[in-house]
């Protein structure tokens, strides 16, 4: 394997721009010998293939899932498990290691003889290579119409001398022993029962070591395209990158015997970070199948999460044959089940991972969001049926049963774009774009106080206290009257001792959630200082004349009572 | 870009065993076209290249992930997450974006003008392509010894047509007067000023035009060995696999007019779930700086998280020059810092991580870590000073700074060698081979009518409950004595009507934890039935006695009284 030389050498040369230094971490405890290239070169196909079909989705929840959980899954939970699965589409559960504990037992028996097993589904159940525990396995599918039984043994060097001090025969000896078995028990039993074989950890047994028991196994149970062997292979702890798995597999893919019977499946675990792209290659490579679980649980860092893997298809237009669409419902059933949280940026279902606080990002979406409902409206069709493409946002959070409620989200982060957008969304209110620079500014000051998010129900609030307000003015909206309201109004205040010019003035329709007809803003100089006010109103000229009385109010200026006229005071763009 | 075909095929065809249906999912809104093949065929290098050195490490906690979260930080929070990126070894801080905010720009007056920033420490600011906030930036780190500024805008076309509406050489120009003023503004600066520059979102804008932008920005800055620009390439939106992504970086790589004077650097985001691995293979690919967050705090589904690529790095012998030998202490001021949880399964950090609950895995882990301290024995070193080899558990929890205590915990998925581990770590009990199963199933017991995990401090009072009680027989203790008390015992227990003998005592020294200097397990038969029982003593014969008596105890058998035989009851293997 070579190593990145020319990068390396830049970076070891350590000009002023490369300060970094040694850890003083026992790095010597972990030099571990890299795989040797598998494939030869030139030959590699997996590199840039594109997925044209969703892989066989398998799902290990119930089993690798539930033994990793603290409090594992009682019957109830279990049930509420499988029947989430069945809902979304797995056709392939695995519902357990029934003879591992009694509840495992207990729960196998309670699907089967209950028939809750719909007849599209198959159930996989889990067994080590121990006589007395695959008979307890075959006992507990009694009576069903099919099954898979998934038999698991170790087979890699580590495992082989530290942990069952065997030697490779004695490997090759077990499983044979065990597929024999489970081929007359099969034979005994009444349903269809099909196998799958597990050498763990595929990933660290030598390729030649692991090929051959493969093999061993499929030719003992006869493997052929009509009742083909699951042959999984387990990456049980990841520890080479992502491209050493797709290898491994491609060249396993080639080098298999009986190819056709075989439905090529992984089992990718997290460790290092990398298992989707590990999963994604190695299905790219040859895989047929994928074992994981909703949202990654599973032993230490989980296994490949199926629902990314699933989105991820769905994201470039290939059909994931998994309905995702509703994953914060699926999320709640997971997270009951799991009794552990899905993170806040896990991928496609973590609460913020469509959530922009940032006024750029902010902008951004407001602008593609609006984009798109007006191309909607120039091709008469629902944004629902038009291409996705909006900055930030990799896909349409509706289309996962998400609400774009919490898309733009208000902190001091926060800039116009976003804050216009909520207003605009929630309230029907398109601020002029004169306004938002400065109604963004009144928003941070808010969250720079509080230091904290806003409730976005607290916008609204905080518009209103700040633009339509109309103060000590209240009284000159009777004055307002005649052909030209504002301009009377305007003769009025000057009267008073103010003086005030109308610059511009942006009527409105108020949206549904704004509680009026009408909405207007009002840019006046008033002592030859520009303020803005809002109003408003159930006609558009009592939203005008608020609109006119909030900016005077908000000027500082105030009617001279009894004939004193008031000094004008903190007059200036923005307001106090 | 080729489709997977061969498997398609199999797949499309839908035996029996593929019962998938389509998912009615809108995919017809996602037929993203696929980027085309940038590299020459057979001429691709980063593939299969092993990291040699740790990259350069840039870490945007303070401005990527600050811009993320639901509350910001403070400037204590700030602070504090700076101190902890200094300590770990950070030299290229990424800290804030000063034309945002009042706080960011005080943050940045606060380490600049308290010279909180070490020497071998370079900050970097960021600023968007606006005039004013460029100067705004230029104004922050006045005073400052050295800097770098970091511009950053958008090149992609959804961004340029939907947000921007630009054309290709109105933001070809942006960049040129952005570049052009910050070099002006350099100039005048007393400190050491450096550039950075990242065309957003990269791996979206067409690679021509990333690649004309990049070099005209290089040129202006007169970008060379000495001085060189940043060129950061963001993922912004991660929408590729991490392979294309690569693609794109060595394209670049190899294609840069200034590539000497250039410090490449890649900015991935985890919205497909596959930043770490798009980091890696960037780096291999050319890329020689990374930017990323702890523990992937940022934008959405986040940034790639620093902490796993420098531990993954670790992991295969190579010095992360960052130190994360204390990786608990790091996720605690992180957790505080940014009011976020790292989550249970996150590679080396989460609380789940380094445990196992199943019994296999815990079987494999106590074996393991007993082959590394016989080892530590023989050739007398410390087990720390060993090459790392234990099943289930890619890198020692101790080199992280994190326990053991949390590697097995017991639920009713766990098995025997996992708490015959715990009796032998925590209270230095070998408990007999031939007990443990046993021993296993009376945990379960518990485990299984409680349905939670078991404290593991609970496990010794279990055992000391199940194997130490010696009810009634209390009293026979006074009886053994002479050479061989165990006999005189017998003897009196046949005499009250108990037929007993022993068939096996294991005696042991008892472990620290363990309260007692010598332990002893006892078999008997009583009544022609096995029956272990356990005693704790001063002395090796008191160990002996209580073992004795406890095995009477357990065995339903009951000293006649007033010379009645009481009947012996529930005697079998296994207790009651």
């Amino acid at each position: 394997m070579k190593t990145n030389t020319s990068a390396d050498q830049r970076l070891r040369t350590q000009p002023w721009w490369n300060a970094q230094q040694p850890s003083g971490m026992p790095v010597h405890r972990y030099q571990r010998a890299e795989p040797q290239d598998l494939l030869e070169p030139g030959t590699r196909t997996w590199l840039g293939r594109a997925p044209g079909h969703a892989p066989l989705w398998s799902s290990v929840d119930l089993r690798d899932g539930n033994q990793a959980l603290a409090n594992p899954m009682d019957l109830r939970r279990k049930r509420k498990m499988f029947d989430l699965l069945v809902r979304l589409g797995f056709k392939d559960i695995e519902i357990g290691y029934p003879s591992a504990s009694e509840i495992e037992f207990e729960f196998v028996r309670h699907l089967i003889t209950g028939r809750h097993i719909p007849d599209d589904v198959t159930v996989t159940v889990f067994t080590p290579a121990i006589p007395e525990l695959i008979d307890r396995t075959f006992e507990a599918i009694r009576g069903t119409d099919r099954a898979v039984v998934h038999l698991c043994h170790a087979t890699a060097c580590l495992w082989r001398e530290v942990v069952f001090r065997k030697t490779p025969s004695e490997v090759m000896a077990l499983a044979q022993e065990s597929a024999q078995r489970m081929v007359r028990l099969a034979d005994r039993a009444d349903g269809a029962i099909r196998f799958e074989y597990s050498p763990e950890t595929f990933n660290v047994t030598e390729p030649q070591f692991a090929l051959e028991i493969a093999n061993t196994v499929a030719e003992i149970v006869e493997a052929t395209p009509e009742r083909p062997l699951t042959l999984n292979l387990p990456s049980t702890v990841e520890v080479h990158a992502p491209s050493v798995f797709a290898d491994q597999i491609e060249w396993m893919s080639r080098n298999l015997d009986r190819r056709d019977g075989i439905i090529l499946s992984v089992h990718p675990h997290n460790d290092r970070g990398t298992a989707v792209a590990a999963a994604e290659f190695a299905l790219a490579a040859g895989a047929d199948r994928v074992e994981g679980t909703l949202f990654g649980n599973g032993e230490r860092t989980g296994n490949v999460c199926l629902v990314t893997l699933a989105l991820n298809l769905f994201s470039r237009g290939v059909d994931p044959q998994l309905d995702l669409s509703d994953v914060p419902a699926v999320r709640q059933a997971v997270e009951e089940c799991n009794q552990m949280p899905v993170p806040a940026r896990h991928p496609y279902a973590g609460d913020l991972v469509f959530t922009a606080f940032s006024g750029t990002h902010q902008d951004a979406i407001a602008k593609g969001l609006l984009h798109l409902e007006d191309q909607a409206g120039a091709a008469e069709v629902p944004v629902a049926e038009l291409p996705w493409d909006v900055p930030y946002l990799p896909v349409d959070p509706q289309d996962l049963g998400r609400s774009y409620e919490a898309v733009i989200r208000v902190n001091s982060q926060s800039g116009k774009g976003g804050i216009a957008h909520v207003l605009r969304t929630r309230w029907g209110i398109e601020l002029p774009v004169a306004l938002r620079a400065e109604f963004a500014r009144v928003v941070q000051r808010v969250t720079d106080l509080s230091g904290t998010e806003v409730d976005l129900g607290r916008i609204w609030d905080i518009f209103r206290a700040e633009y339509c307000d109309v103060g000590g003015w209240a009284d000159f909206a009777a004055l307002a009257s005649g052909d030209d309201p504002v301009e009377a109004l305007l003769a009025e205040a000057r009267a008073f001792g103010v003086d005030a010019d109308v610059e511009q003035l942006v009527r409105d329709e108020g949206g549904p959630g704004s509680g009026a007809r009408h909405v207007c803003y009002a840019r006046l100089f008033v002592a030859h200082e520009p303020v803005w006010g809002a109003g408003l109103g159930a006609t558009p000229d009592e939203a005008t004349v608020r609109a006119v009385l909030s900016a005077l109010h908000r000027s500082g200026a105030r009617p001279a009572n009894g004939g004193s006229v008031p000094q004008l005071a903190g007059v200036r763009e923005g307001g106090q």
